[in-house]
């Protein structure tokens, strides 16, 4: 079996397997109780939260919280500011749908951040929208769709640089543990990130804030400095640091890694007729590949790699019922009739560059076979 | 060592830890993805789900979603209707702070649930008190504080014969899987439960509503029939479906163990001079025991009883930074002298009575170790 779909879900990293089933069986205690046990869960939350801050370069005053999923965190960035209808926010139609959904719900003005043909954010063009009335900036460090690796934290300083008053958010789902980032600017107010996409297990997520968050998440017993209660899971806690430690240690190998991976993909295609690759190499993380092939429907070929036990996607997991027009595909720039033809190839640690060429050669008898079906090739 | 704070967190059950592994390693997916594993996985939450409608009986109907924590849930439960300062609700101050607090903060009209002197909620009193203005009836089944077990599905059936507008939530995190209950009646508009209570691990808990909830709880991408975006960590679920599996298949093993282990230290110190059990063992979860220990601060005990390996709890893990006057003791009518001197200890499947005989000299010798220092004895 080959899983290409690791912007979905990574399987989790050996290390972290080994981290998450001690602490199952050894971290049992309630991190809120008076003992020692406690006690010592505890204090151990509070060192990992300050290793988290250090993985970010945050400066002082910025704080880390614990939350169930990326999702959470990003609803709760949303959340900070009870945003009203006279209030200007810029976002993309491409970013997550937790971002979207609550935002295209909160009732204020949206309008969607331009972009060059190529996919990217047209950053002087953005720059130009801000003016007092923009309340909020939401953007995306690396987009799960089509991998395009925004400079966010330029962005951020451009935004505050325009209107010091406005709130910046970055989901940076995508993107933390597999590139670098520094919140040292003090210019984003806040940044998610998810356990499971750097190969910790499912269930933990995290979240920045620049200085204490004005709404809390959860009311109850007080946890996590009052912000979330409900009582930590100690075991995924820890298991996500040691997924971020893992990363961080060995990120630029894997970089090495994914872009031999992401090349050999790109140049078995380069002169393909009907595979094409709508966005530049340099522009995007090389986790995610995204092709397009013309005049075959993205599900028939997801089926017959599945039966050749080759696991990608069309779309990103979390948009996987839109069906026709995607608005992240058209906020890409992507035509219309191509939303049905679209591939997303996404690699983790355990791919290798056999699996790519395995799979570059199953795509090809695929596409032929379906041809043959069709008699359209 | 031994560990009695099981009611604030139950070390993992070894059939879940097999089940648990398993599904780490091998359910990597995202059950949102399109291809076959996360259809899987997809279908798979979905049998769990019915699986726990079918563990309490609930009729058609009946929802049953996955949250990450019951403190989650039961913020949740209380969302669902926008309570005014005209509307009326019943409930403790005994209850869990993940009610209390959200509860305290709504600006309803707050009335609290009369007791007997001995601690069980006043049926008749109660019963009385719902007029058409009560809009709401928030009830604990086990106290985890005194593990006083009421008839919840009693409590709500009258609560709906006398205003059939009235929602009834029932906190059933320390209930659940232990007791035996059936929401059949439909008079439970929602109840919650936790994982990490019946040996599951933490960070998945569940909610059951009586029909679809009128607000969804994190927007986004539509997991979880739409009511709670996030990507469900199918690991902590089917974990969790395997501890509420075994606790039913073994409850009333364990409901006798429990009595065993609950009665052995109960007579130990019947005769005892300073210990004292302010609540009958008839009305309580032979899963906890509360005793009081007079002129000797319970901070002091734990610490001594930590020092000889035996873990338990003064207060609820949750309300462990309360000093002073406690609202839980309170409520439950145990003076407000003897705040200082409350121990809990709550026992779980791993104990045996060994492990009580122990404790029990073990406390003894504690006592005697503290009377001779400060020469009180």
């Amino acid at each position: 079996m080959i899983y290409l779909d690791n912007a979905a879900s990574w399987p989790i990293l050996p290390s972290v397997m080994g981290v998450l089933g001690r602490s199952l069986a050894d971290d049992y205690a309630n991190l809120s109780a008076a003992h020692r046990l406690g006690k010592d869960l505890f204090e151990r939350v509070e060192v990992i939260r300050q290793d988290f801050l250090n993985l970010v370069d945050a400066p002082q005053g910025y704080q880390f919280y614990f939350t169930s999923s990326a999702t959470e965190s990003n609803n709760w960035a949303i959340w900070q500011r009870a945003f009203t209808s006279c209030d200007e926010i810029l976002y993309s139609r491409a970013d997550h749908p937790s971002i979207t959904v609550p935002l295209e719900k909160s009732g204020a003005k949206l309008r969607n951040i331009p972009r060059h043909m190529d996919g990217r954010i047209d950053q002087n063009q953005l720059s130009d929208m801000i003016t007092t009335d923009t309340k909020g900036l939401f953007v995306t460090w690396v987009n799960g769709q089509s991998g395009h690796l925004e400079d966010v934290a330029a962005l951020a300083r451009e935004a505050k640089r325009r209107n010091p008053e406005i709130y910046v958010h970055v989901d940076g789902v995508q993107g933390f543990g597999k590139h670098a980032i520094s919140l040292r600017d003090d210019a984003i107010d806040s940044f998610s990130l998810s356990s499971h996409k750097i190969g910790g297990p499912k269930g933990i997520a995290g979240i920045y804030f620049r200085t204490m968050p004005s709404k809390l998440l959860l009311h109850g017993g007080g946890q996590e400095h009052g912000m979330r209660a409900g009582t930590p899971p100690f075991p995924l806690i820890v298991a996500m640091q040691e997924a971020a430690q893992w990363m961080n240690l060995h990120r630029e190998t894997l970089w090495a890694k994914m872009q031999q991976l992401n090349q050999a993909f790109r140049s078995f295609f380069s002169t393909d007729k009907i595979i094409s690759f709508p966005f530049l190499e340099e522009h995007c993380s090389p986790y995610i590949v995204m092709l397009v092939v013309r005049g075959v429907s993205s599900d028939i070929i997801l089926r017959h790699l599945e039966m050749e036990q080759v696991f990608c996607a069309s779309t990103a997991a979390c948009s996987s019922k839109i069906k026709g027009t995607n608005p992240t595909f058209l906020d890409l720039r992507i035509p219309e009739d191509l939303h049905k033809n679209v591939l997303r190839l996404s690699f983790g640690q355990q791919n290798s560059l056999e699996d790519v060429k395995t799979s570059c050669n199953l795509l090809n008898r695929v596409l032929q076979t379906i041809s043959l079906l069709t008699h359209k090739r």
